[in-house]
């Protein structure tokens, strides 16, 4: 198909396509005469993966960049990609390291028994955090640690059932699929609060005998 | 205290502090002489919320104004005080809202036996955010839907019990710690995940005797 048939099938202007083509987030077209090039199924898939990632993702195009590059290298172990395309969106986020909160993040992840590597970016990420968590609102402790970590192992345990095969697309599906998901979650957790909330008020309510507002 | 010194209690510069000022983030100081203002604990704590809300939860300075109204406004009551800062967080997210998937988020939400009010700007969110899911990776069949309202209950129990009392403070750092924790849970899924895929790699290796690479 043409340039303006992908926009069509796609709905991204063209001068946006032009741009992905310029800045190489976007392969090529099969040249077809000087001034025309024909684009593919694979051109629509990647179009669409790279609105995924700015739309629903909240991605800047410095970071689609870095997951690109991350599903487009050769060299990275396929075992290894969604780790490597996790420290690439990890990478865009600034945090002060703190040796003290990185080691008690370590701690935390050992004692849960998980394997991570040594010097895995998101330690350090994670110290920052729990750091700025303490400092604000005095919440993270241990308890609320673990109970985290037992929806984080619920969530993990499906984001990797859902993988069929091993194979790059259902690798692709997996770093897609966390980046618009942490949003269905963030919305699934605010949903659960105010259901929560409900319940809790109208105990008070009842327990309390206060009939209006 | 003065400016300089509410700076070098915070870390954060005076031009910044001045810009709060401006723009009623924070709270004018009282008045000592004509150019000097008096600043107190109250100040100190405002501005280390900014910060969190900022360098933390990723927060741009106009969602932090909506948070800060919202915890500021008189007229909100106590119990929906959570609610309207959640509405706050989540008008700066811009999405298409599609009819159908807001019917299919509403009616999940209530299969869950959920307690939400109806016309809650969540549900049109988490419609958009499925959608965009179904869209690009195929993810997010209700199977999956409920491993993660699974754990979205888990954390949102949690988040409910570390409210101690029900005072103005609780609340808010009910708020800005779902803000900041939102961060902490994706990491923990990061995590999860690395931890389930060297499990599920090493099972794979185990099995078909593949020795290197």
């Amino acid at each position: 198909m043409k340039l303006s048939e992908l926009s069509t099938e796609t709905g991204v202007s063209t001068a946006s396509l032009k741009y992905y083509l310029r800045e190489s987030l976007l392969a090529p077209g099969e040249p077809v005469t000087r001034t025309q090039s024909e684009y593919g199924p694979a051109h629509v898939e990647r179009v669409r993966l790279i609105r995924a990632l700015v739309d629903s993702g909240g991605l800047s195009l410095a970071q689609v960049r870095r997951v690109i590059d991350a599903l487009d290298s050769p060299t990275v172990p396929r075992h290894e990609l969604l780790g490597v395309a996790q420290e690439a969106l990890m990478e865009a986020e600034k945090f002060d390291e703190d040796a003290e909160w990185t080691a008690l993040a370590t701690a935390f992840v050992e004692q849960r028994g998980w394997r991570i590597e040594d010097g895995d970016v998101l330690l350090p990420q994670l110290g920052a955090q729990l750091k700025a968590l303490a400092d604000t609102c005095d919440v993270g402790g241990r308890e609320t640690l673990d109970r985290w970590a037992d929806a984080a192992e619920i969530v993990a345990a499906s984001d990797l059932d859902t993988l069929t095969g091993d194979d790059a697309q259902a690798l692709r599906t997996a770093i897609v699929g966390t980046v618009l998901s942490d949003k269905v979650l963030q919305t699934l957790r605010r949903l659960a609060q105010q259901n929560r909330t409900a319940q809790l008020y109208e105990a008070a309510r009842g327990s309390d005998g206060d009939s209006d507002q």
